[in-house]
């Protein structure tokens, strides 16, 4: 890829030792020749000037953001510069993310290479997910990893039907359903029993959450496919969340209508060396067997 | 079990065709020699004399109490006659219970059997949840089935550690933890992941909802075993939840006891042919093996 | 599709009552001006002649072949006829089944529209799967459904390396590894905890069988990806299972080469109003939750 | 517990470094003034005298085996010394075990403790599996963590149906059926789903291997309860194991008849600060939750 002239950083500053890390990746970008893109809350947090008030007002003119903190912090940078196509870099300062997979230890001279052009780009699939009520369609929001419907603990039961493609799946009694990209396959819906799907991969995966019948199981569909989702006559109010982030209240009769974001997939930057494979055996502790 | 004299009666009012089932009891009842006796709200619906405003208010006269609906309704009676000891019988008004155990097609037969003593009792552990908070202890509440620790779904995060008998099992992240007794093992917690349990064993299941990491799994601990749940300081407000039925927020630093109300077991009525594993084999269909 | 002029049949003899269900068939397909083709055995055992010694001299001749018998008959039925691409249609002399999905009840009507060219063709992946000993690689056998790599009982232990594309991905400690097809993600996978996966979709799904590690998953790759699953030193004798159907013994040290044998799908026969969201639901009576 | 006299040994002979470690063990014991017992073929590979050829000989005169290796040397150990109650404690030569439960660098201190007394025995149960063929019982074998029945893998199909105290449970189609004690609850069976059963617990734990059916799940009976386990007329071959050690083939027709050997527990030995909640926690890996 291109060499790094103009690089965003997004930060969660609320992470202990933060603002150390972020100095350290400054000075390594400024090394290497690159001019560092700050908006008005990181600027003052770290005491330097300003680019813009919203890292989305010069997103355009970056070629790469960094964005320091867990997967969370991950999935709110990612949302904050939804409408532009900058690629991310992330860098976890505790112990490794499926989406900041790099390590501390290793950001410097993985910087280094990266700034030089050493770096590959992964589209990754973001679903779009709408509300229908009462016959009129919401705006859909997107979103990296899932869409989930979730009952209310004070008010337990959900019920929905599923449909795929117009097709009728079938109808649930559970705690909830996660919609997952291949990205968010590896996040709650593997809590939940879900497998694990490369995330290149162009498919939606449908996970059942504490279904009663228990031959309810997880679905991966193609991603071309529209999932509808109605809440049933007998649920109680239920939660759609996005991505963790945004929440929306469900009533019985509502529909969510979950489809591929093919327009909007997130730009995720990789070192070169990078392997899908060794990050998930080495967050899922495959390489050293234990368990009994 | 002696003869019985005098029967009291609860129902879910609002199943449909609930008054010709309750009628039909009744009038079996009354054809074996038992006088029925009702509480204010249940004789109005039926239009009939009342004996006193609330059920407990005649229970200990009562040899039995035949509960009408499903296992929610089941627990709801279970609930509102914990104080007193006279057994319960459930016959479920749609298709089979774990609770309400008799099938509408059998009543009639099974119930004359029944009057005349032909039956016999189950003593059902409960558990009773306390909350600690600022040091302070609560009220204990008694559950059947089950005490449940569930995240709000607009605020993802659980954490909690555990202790058993004073000694540390671990910390989780989770949507939640269910604590189930035997019989409460055929409810959530089977959808979560949890064993069966034959519901006379003296046992507490402990079992996660969804847990981040992958190796938590379902515990079983003695039932003289007292579990000790501490909300993390990472989490939201969470929901404590006895038998689907009352709830109390949770807020980081509180703490739940759970232990065996030894002194408060339901009392099962149970025909003297029931077999609890024909039970389990007819609600999870394991006589004809079906899936693949 | 085009008209059925030549129809070759397959059946499982030893079911009850496969004779007259046959003869049923036969008479429907003559009925409909199709001409109906069978192989020396199946000949005989219905007392016609036979149009040569094995399906496969006339199969090229054939439009479509109609398979009789569970989904073991049509993986048996599938391996006969490799070489050619003549699509299957499989009916079900038992219940249902995921590639036998046609009922008995509704076999006359469906065939008379059949006949009339009145269905799709799907073509699902079969898998290739070689095996490589000390350095010389076998013959590549295919299979519709799953390549198995398991353990023999009395000798307990299996461990083997998973590279994808070359990149390693892990170790295992198991009972086995079920490679899948979409189509097999509903036979052994499945019950071996693995996802339904859409039968278009171009994928592989990798399903541990009771593995050591509790972290160990089903994980899904896109289909143009190769697995090379290596059994470890420390292992005892293993088998490798293609379809349930051909066996070989593995011994450490063996290699195990598994891809898409893109040349060579299945051609899948289906009625117009196909929908395997409603064979899904029903086979695994997603339709009606019982459970609890 | 009482001072230790006499110290019987027994070890994986195999494991590296383990001549080193038990010479350690050796010296500790003799310098805490107990008497080291040999059988045949351990004194020979030490290069010491031996008490007997075989450790069943002596094992009377001891206050406690040393066991040295792995979870499976320990119960080798345990059955070679099943007819006498001396305590076992098991040392693990590599990580850590649920039955081999003291780790290395920890030996000799807690050696010291042990031998002049500081330790308790806790009762783990064994079950006994006797097989029923042509109705003729055979004899009995024990096992400390549990009974497998499995299919072999070049035959695929086991169909079995279990009695619990002579009541019909279900019949099952699966890759095998494990029968576990407490103890045995951490080993084979938590792989195929299983829960941690506490093991002072008096039950048996029903964990079904890849049941067809999804409804299928494991079940926890009281330790008085029998089970028994009739392999189907439509099975092929299969495998009876008892602790991965000894095994006998089973037949179609053949019944497996398992009790809780309430004559013969094991007697485990245990430091005093030992706790099977920590245990758990550190196998396992709850007090660091990774996986997402």
């Amino acid at each position: 890829m291109e060499v790094i002239r103009n690089l965003g950083i997004l930060a969660n500053r609320e992470a202990v030792g933060a603002r150390g890390v972020v100095e350290r990746a400054i000075a390594a970008a400024e090394a290497s020749g690159a001019s560092v893109r700050l908006d008005g809350e990181t600027a003052a947090w770290l005491e330097r000037p300003a680019r813009a008030a919203s890292a989305l007002d010069f997103a355009a003119e970056c070629q790469l953001f960094l964005v320091f903190g867990g997967d969370g912090s991950f999935l709110r940078a990612a949302r904050a510069l939804e409408p532009v196509a900058t690629p991310l870099l992330g860098i976890n300062m505790g112990s490794l993310g499926f989406l900041t997979l790099l390590k501390l230890e290793e950001m410097e001279g993985a910087l280094r290479s990266v700034l030089a052009g050493q770096y590959r780009v992964e589209e990754r699939m973001r679903l779009a997910a709408a509300l229908a009520r009462d016959g009129e369609a919401g705006r859909a929001q997107l979103a990296l990893n899932d869409a989930v419907i979730h009952m209310n603990p004070s008010n337990r039961l959900v019920e929905f039907q599923i449909a795929v493609g117009g097709q009728r799946l079938g109808g649930y009694r559970a705690d909830g359903l996660i919609v997952a990209t291949p990205t968010g396959s590896t996040a709650y819906s593997l809590s939940a029993g879900g497998p694990i799907v490369h995330p290149t991969m162009d498919a939606l995966v449908a996970t059942p959450i504490c279904p009663h019948a228990l031959s309810i199981r997880p679905i991966l569909v193609g991603g071309e496919e529209e999932l509808l989702i109605t809440i049933g006559r007998r649920s109680g109010e239920a939660t759609l969340t996005l991505d963790g982030l945004s929440t929306l209240t469900l009533r019985s009769g509502d529909a969510v209508r979950i489809r591929r974001a093919a327009e909007r997939p997130l730009r995720l930057a990789l070192p070169l060396d990078f392997s899908y494979y060794a990050l998930v055996g080495a967050k899922l502790g495959w390489g050293s067997p234990t368990g009994r």
